[in-house]
């Protein structure tokens, strides 16, 4: 069963490729050849196909045939790479898909100029690459523009969230985070996007709520592996990235609870610092003290419950409607994602 | 005449801004707050609205009405305010209309957030609020693709060429940058979008011809503004910002050439130097020399010679196939823009 989910994700992650390099060579035809190289660097290391895997599950479980999502699904998986370029500029990131980042490979201008490209690109691929009736476009176009600025708005909170002090961090306020930042464009969008893309619009309340549960579990796995990633490569991500930039996670706020004494005082002290004055060395002591705090389990935990809520959902309100292999498919998936074993 | 042709602009630029308004309230309304107030910083602090006028002017002069035309103008008066924040972040720019640039009133990371959202508001705001037939709203999208394409590719070209040695940067180099960069962006594509809202589509040649000379223009006097900017606030920009950025420039190319001896290597080296290791006093030094080498001057007769070119067009090819008021307001725009009186 595993290797059929896997082959299905291989499948659709050719595909969508497929159609991105389509849509990027025409479009890119007239660029200086050198600014061609860094538009399409990113989209080209191909990611893993997760939200275009989504779209296509969700869309063939309510009864849509591939040929119309998996154009839709590409456009979405452009603005997953223009989205890490611009994370990744913020975030000060040194790998990404196992490759330097993109400012690191061309240097700040040309990588924020390409990158201005690329989400140019992502409006103007839904538009000009889809084939969508202009009923479809307008419910997609309306999609897209609301996982925007959901985003967008959840990365302004994760900005901010680094000046409050991290002993003053609530559970509350990370949820909320995650919820913009992550869950809603990693699985509320997704799923919206394969069920319109089927016509299928009488479950966008119940997909909401599954993909909040789903998706917040998600960053919170996500936080603990950034701690747990050793550098040996699995991830394609270089180590320790979160704590170095001081993010607020569920994991530093749960460290900072169950430590104490003078490793609670460094904890509370490093995030108050200003990222360029966390030293490697700090950040590798940091990373120590939370793995054996127990707060990693406890994160485990609590994504646990959350993806148990996801699935309750799923099992009760969206299966039924559902029909195929595509929905037994989804469940797993939502296995896979709940322990990041994807 | 010239109290009327302002009049004219500053009803347009009133008219262009309540639109702008209307459409971001909406928008950002969900935002958080504190990043609502980013995102419209730009567009609240008005342009001058040149780029709407010429839009509205050339919609005009081929027989268009106001109402379709304003709505488009909004939108790309909201590319231009885009533009100009992530033009001021790769430029290091202090000050934007008479104001703190946006990265150093809010701090990169929401100035860049802010920014992508503002970005994203561009398209949507073409598609959800002007109001467009399928057909008309194709033809505005690939112009607006057109136009991003063309002056992010200018962009490149221009971050590009810092890396070329002052000496060796030709005027077929810095032409063909000016002419991505700002004469299709400033001039082609308004006066495309004009005639494209009236309907008109027989032009698009003589369009293309009068715009790369009239924009070209533009930017040599930019470029030369830039240098004689005493920072008495008339521009709206911090003084000698290009310089101390090392930006390749007709008057920096000219100045060389007609500089000698110790003066001509100081010019070089300076231009050599990566950015922050020219001091302030570096800059008011080559500025000095730069306009007492007589190239100022040199600049001003080729943008002259420019004008003149793109006049002859306008007289010739565009003038007469125009009507109205409109067209004799498009002849005085062009003068004042020739000299930047505007």
């Amino acid at each position: 069963m595993h290797e059929e989910l896997d082959g299905y994700i291989s499948r659709c992650r050719d595909a969508v490729f497929l159609h991105i390099r389509a849509y990027l060579e025409r479009r890119t035809a007239q660029l200086p050849r050198s600014m061609k190289t860094c538009v399409v660097d990113y989209p080209y290391r191909r990611g893993k196909a997760l939200r275009p895997a989504l779209i296509m599950l969700f869309n063939g479980a309510y009864g849509g045939t591939d040929a119309g999502a998996v154009r839709v699904a590409a456009a979405y998986q452009l603005l997953e790479d223009w989205g890490l370029g611009r994370d990744d500029i913020l975030d000060n990131a040194v790998l990404r898909r196992g490759k330097p980042a993109l400012h690191l490979l061309y240097g700040l201008p040309r990588a924020v100029n390409a990158l201005d490209m690329l989400h140019d690109c992502v409006g103007d691929m839904l538009y000009c690459h889809c084939g969508l009736s202009a009923r479809r476009y307008k419910a997609v176009h309306t999609i897209f523009s609301e996982a925007t600025s959901v985003t967008l708005g959840g990365q302004h909170q994760d900005i901010e969230a680094r000046e409050i002090p991290l002993e003053r961090f609530t559970e509350r306020a990370y949820l909320s985070i995650a919820e913009r930042k992550t869950a809603f464009y990693t699985v509320v969008v997704p799923c919206l996007l394969g069920a319109e893309m089927a016509g299928a619009r009488g479950q966008r309340g119940a997909i909401r709520e599954f993909g909040r549960a789903l998706g917040t579990a998600f960053q919170i796995i996500d936080d603990v592996l950034d701690a747990e990633n050793d550098g040996s490569g699995r991830f394609g991500k270089a180590p320790g990235n979160d704590i170095r930039e001081g993010k607020r996670t569920l994991l530093a706020a749960a460290a900072l609870r169950r430590l104490g004494g003078a490793k609670k005082r460094r904890l509370a002290a490093f995030y108050a610092l200003p990222p360029e004055k966390r030293s490697p060395k700090m950040v590798r002591e940091i990373r120590r003290d939370m793995l054996a705090s127990g707060a990693p389990a406890e994160c485990r935990a609590k994504a646990a419950k959350l993806t148990a809520a996801a699935l309750r959902v799923f099992e009760t309100r969206l299966y039924p409607a559902m029909r195929g292999p595509a929905r037994d498919r989804i469940r797993e998936l939502i296995l896979k994602l709940g322990d990041r074993s994807f």
